[in-house]
C-alpha cells in the first residue's frame, strides 16, 4: 500500500485545483503530452486508442444510417473562403494562414481548413446536378485547425481531431430531419457508450455556428458544475447552396437548390469523458471505449503455477474482451494504483489462495467494489461487471447533474443560488432577446448553454426583464 | 449491349494514352475529383472506401506486430525542422509555411508536416529515460504536404494520406530488423492483398530519404512498364537521436543513444492499383480491398419473383462479403459497364430462368469469364470465386512484370532494349559509383530503381564503366 499511497499522492485533489487535477490526469494517465507546437498536443497511445474506439462506434452509427466518408483537402484557398458571407467573419480571425509553398510566395493564401463547408460546397457544385443525385449522405475523419488563445489538452487545442458530417437535400425538411437524426445519434452514443447524460436543445441566435439557420447541440455537465458542448448538428436551409452556386434539375424538371447540414465531435469528448467520470484516483473510464476493459494482476506470482492460471485466465477472456495481463515485476500495490490512475473498469487480482478455491477478486474502479468469483463463470462475470460499471457510472453522472441543476426566477436567485450551491445548470426563463441573454451573463457569470427540447415551465417571465417569456434556457459556464 | 458500349467508348484506351486512361478511369470509377486547391484531390466515397480497407488492413497487421497508434501535431515549427542537417535540407525546399495564425505574424514559422520524424524525436526525448522505455513502436495515419510541382491524383499530390511509422530500440541490430521486418510487411501486403508482386531491395546512397543510414523499398511493375515506389522502410541509426538529445539509462546503467526508424505508405497505392490491374473496360480491383466485392445485378427484374430472388442472394451472402443489389432501374447492360468500370471483381446475374434452374450467372471481372452456379452454394462458390480472382490478378500482373523485364550487359543493349521491347525493369551490374548511376540514366533514361535483396550475376563487371561490379541494380523509370 505505500506503493499505491506515492502514486495516489502525485495527482492533486479535484476538490482543491480541478483543472490541476485534469491536466495531472492528462499526464499520468499518459493520454497525451505537450509538444513545441504551442497549443497543439501529441495524442500518446493510450489516449488515441480511447478515440479509436470512439470512432469505430460512431462511424459504424453514420454508415448504418446510410454515410459515406471521404476526404477534402486540409486548405482552403483564402478566395473560397469568402464565398458565404457569415461563414468567412465567423472563421477568418482564427485560422492559420499558408502563405508560401515551397519557396514561392502563394497568390491565393491558404487557410488550414477550421472547418470544411466551402470545400464540401465546392464538391457538391461539381457532382450534383439531378434531383437523383441527391441527398449526399458524406462524412470525413480528420483534424482542423483554430488559432485559440487560451489552450487545454483535448478541451480546446489549437489543432483537434474530429468527425465532420456534410450532407446536402432536396428539401428542407429532409435536412431538418437529418439535423436532428445527427444530434440524436450523438446523445445515443455519449449515453450508451460514454456513460455520459446530456441534454439535447437548440442554440440561441447569438450562439450559432457561423452560416447556420439553426445550431443543435447536446450539452454534459462535468464533475465541477460547468457544460461542455459534446456535439453540435447545424442546419444550413439554402444559404451555402445560394453562395456556391449549387443548383439541381428537381422532378419538375427545375432548377433549385438544395438544402444542407453539418454535423461533428471532437476530441474534446476525452475531456468530457475525463471531467465526467474521474475521481482523485485518477481516470474512470466507460467500459465501451477503455482500450483495457480488464486487468489480470498476479498476487505472489512467483509462486509455482500463478502465472500459468493468469495467462490461462488472460486467452479465455480475450476471446470478448479488450484483456491486459500486467506480470512486470512491479509489485500487485503498484499495479493498483497504476491502473486505477488508467481507469480500467475491471481488475481481476488472482493468487495461490484463489487457485486453490478455483476463484480469483473482481474490483470494479469506479466505485472500487471487490467480488470474489468463481473462475468457471469468469468470463460471464466480466460481461456483467461491465454493464454494471457503465450503469453505475451514467447513474452517478446523472445524479451530479441533477444535484447541481437549479431552477431559478429571478437574476438575484441565479446569484444566490450559484454561491450557495456553486457552479451548475439553471433553469430560468427567457424572453428571446439577445440584450438580457448578455445582461444575465454579465450579471450572473452564466451564458445560455442551450434552449432545451424538453421545456419546462418555470415561470411566466423572463428572468431578466420580466416580459413574457418565450422559453426556458439551460444557463450555465461553459468549457 | 449499346449502353454499356457508350460507356466504354468513354474512357481513352490505354494503348493510345496511358496517362489519360489513367485520369478517365480515376474520375468515372469516381475515386476522386479536382479541387481549386491546386494539387490536392477530393477523394470520393468510392475511393476513400478502398483506402479505408488497405488502412484497415495494414493497421491489423502493425498491431499485430507490437506497434501503437499515436497522433502528433500537423505543424513543425521551422527551429525543430533544422535540428537534423541532412533531414531539413531534404524537405525545407518543398514545405508549405504557416507564418500567420488569427491576425498575428508568428515568430517562428510553422511548416505543415512533409514527414514526422522531427515531432516524434522530440516527443521521444521527453518520454524515453531509461531501457525499460524501450522499444516504442509508434504510427500514425495522418495526411502530409510536400509541395510538389506536377500533380496526378493519387500518384503525386501535394496533400496524401499515409501511415508513418516511428520506432525507437535499444540497440542497432533491433533497429535493422524492424527496418525489414516492416518491408516485409509491406511486401505480403503488396502480394497477398493487392495481388501485386514487389520487387524488395535497398536504395543507393544519392536515392537516400533525408537523414537515413539505409532506406529499402519495394518497388512494383505498372501496366506500362514504368517503376512505382509502393513503400519505403528507413533505418536510421542512432543520427537522430544525437540531433535531438534522446538518450536513455542503459541496462549497465550508462547514458545511451537509442537507434530508430521509419516506414510509409500512402495512398499512391490507390494509384498503383490502377495501373497495375486496369483494363480499357475500367478499373479491376482485388477483391480483398474492393468496396464492392460482389454485385447483383437482376436481369428482367419487373418480371415476378426476379427481386425478391435477388435480394435473397443478397442477404445470402452479405454475412461474408460485401455485397450490392443495384436495383435501380437502368438496364442491365448499363449496370455491367458500370461495375465493370468500378472493378467490381465478381458479378451476379440472375434473372427468370435462372431462378426457375436454381441457378445464377457469375462473372469474373478480371478475366470476364462466365459460370453458372447453383443458387444452393452460391455462398462458398462467390468465397472460392473471389480467390481465383486474386491469384488470376497476381499472377496477370507478374506474367506482364517477368515480361518487361531485361538483363542488359551495356549501356547500349540498354538503349536498343527498350527501344525495341518498350519500357520495363532492367537488370544491370553497377560499380557502386553515383557517376555511373547518373551517367546511366542520362544516356539511358533508367535510373536506379533499388539494389534487389535477391541479387543475380548478370556480368562482372559494371553496366556503364566496365570496372568490378558491386550489385547488380534494379533501374526503371518511374513514377
Amino acid at each position: 500500500m505505500a506503493d499505491q499511497k506515492k502514486m495516489v499522492d502525485s495527482i492533486t485533489s479535484m476538490d482543491v485545483d480541478f483543472a490541476q487535477w485534469y491536466t495531472d490526469i492528462v499526464k499520468k494517465a499518459e493520454l497525451a503530452d505537450y509538444t513545441s507546437v504551442k497549443g497543439c498536443m501529441a495524442i500518446r497511445p493510450y489516449g488515441y486508442a480511447i478515440w479509436e474506439n470512439i470512432q469505430k462506434i460512431l462511424d459504424g452509427m453514420f454508415k448504418a444510417t446510410g454515410h459515406e466518408n471521404v476526404c477534402m483537402p486540409m486548405f482552403i484557398p483564402e478566395s473560397l473562403l469568402q464565398k458565404e458571407k457569415d461563414h468567412v467573419e465567423g472563421f477568418a480571425p482564427e485560422v492559420a494562414w499558408v502563405t508560401h509553398g515551397g519557396n514561392e510566395k502563394l497568390e491565393d493564401r491558404l487557410c488550414v481548413r477550421p472547418t470544411s463547408e466551402t470545400l464540401f460546397c465546392e464538391h457538391y457544385a461539381n457532382i450534383v446536378k439531378s434531383y437523383r443525385d441527391l441527398p449526399k449522405l458524406y462524412n470525413q475523419w480528420v483534424s482542423v485547425v483554430r488559432w485559440e488563445k487560451t489552450t487545454r489538452p483535448f478541451l480546446r487545442t489549437r489543432e483537434f481531431l474530429w468527425q465532420e458530417g456534410h450532407t446536402i437535400h432536396e428539401t428542407a425538411e429532409e435536412a431538418i430531419e437529418e439535423t436532428e437524426r445527427m444530434l440524436n445519434i450523438y446523445a445515443d452514443f455519449c449515453e450508451n457508450y460514454l456513460a455520459m447524460p446530456v441534454i439535447k436543445g437548440r442554440k440561441t441566435e447569438s450562439d450559432k455556428f457561423a452560416g447556420a439557420e439553426a445550431t443543435y447541440a447536446i450539452e454534459a455537465l462535468m464533475h465541477d458544475g460547468k457544460a461542455l458542448q459534446a456535439a453540435t448538428s447545424h442546419y444550413f436551409g439554402d444559404g451555402f447552396a445560394k453562395a456556391f452556386g449549387i443548383q439541381y434539375q428537381s422532378r419538375e424538371n427545375k432548377l433549385e437548390y438544395p438544402f444542407q447540414t453539418s454535423w461533428g465531435c471532437t476530441t474534446r469528448l476525452i475531456g468530457a469523458i475525463i471531467m465526467t467520470h474521474g475521481d482523485d484516483n485518477g481516470l474512470v473510464l466507460p467500459p465501451k471505449v477503455a482500450p483495457i476493459q480488464a486487468v489480470i494482476v498476479p498476487v505472489a506470482q512467483h509462486k509455482p503455477g500463478v502465472l500459468e492460471k493468469a495467462a490461462e485466465l488472460k486467452a479465455v477472456l480475450e476471446k470478448d474482451y479488450r484483456v491486459k495481463l500486467d506480470d512486470s515485476d512491479n509489485s500487485p500495490g503498484w499495479k493498483f494504483a497504476e491502473y486505477e490512475m488508467k481507469g480500467v473498469p475491471v481488475r481481476i487480482e488472482i493468487g495461490p489462495r484463489d487457485i486453490e478455491n478455483g476463484q480469483c477478486v473482481m474490483v470494479t474502479r469506479h466505485n472500487r467494489e471487490k467480488t470474489v468469483v468463481s473462475l468457471a463463470s469468469v468470463s460471464e462475470e466480466v460481461g456483467k461487471k461491465l454493464q454494471q460499471v457503465h450503469d453505475g457510472m451514467y447513474r452517478k453522472a446523472l445524479e451530479n447533474r441533477e444535484r447541481r441543476t437549479y431552477a431559478c426566477k429571478t437574476v438575484d436567485e441565479i446569484i444566490s443560488t450559484l454561491e450557495k450551491n456553486g457552479d451548475g445548470f439553471v433553469k430560468a426563463m427567457w424572453c428571446g432577446s439577445e440584450e438580457c441573454e448578455d445582461k444575465v451573463k454579465e450579471l450572473t457569470g452564466v451564458g445560455s448553454r442551450c434552449i432545451p427540447f424538453e421545456q419546462e415551465h418555470i415561470s411566466d417571465v423572463c428572468v431578466c426583464c420580466g416580459k413574457p417569456a418565450k422559453h426556458m434556457v439551460c444557463w450555465g459556464k461553459a468549457y
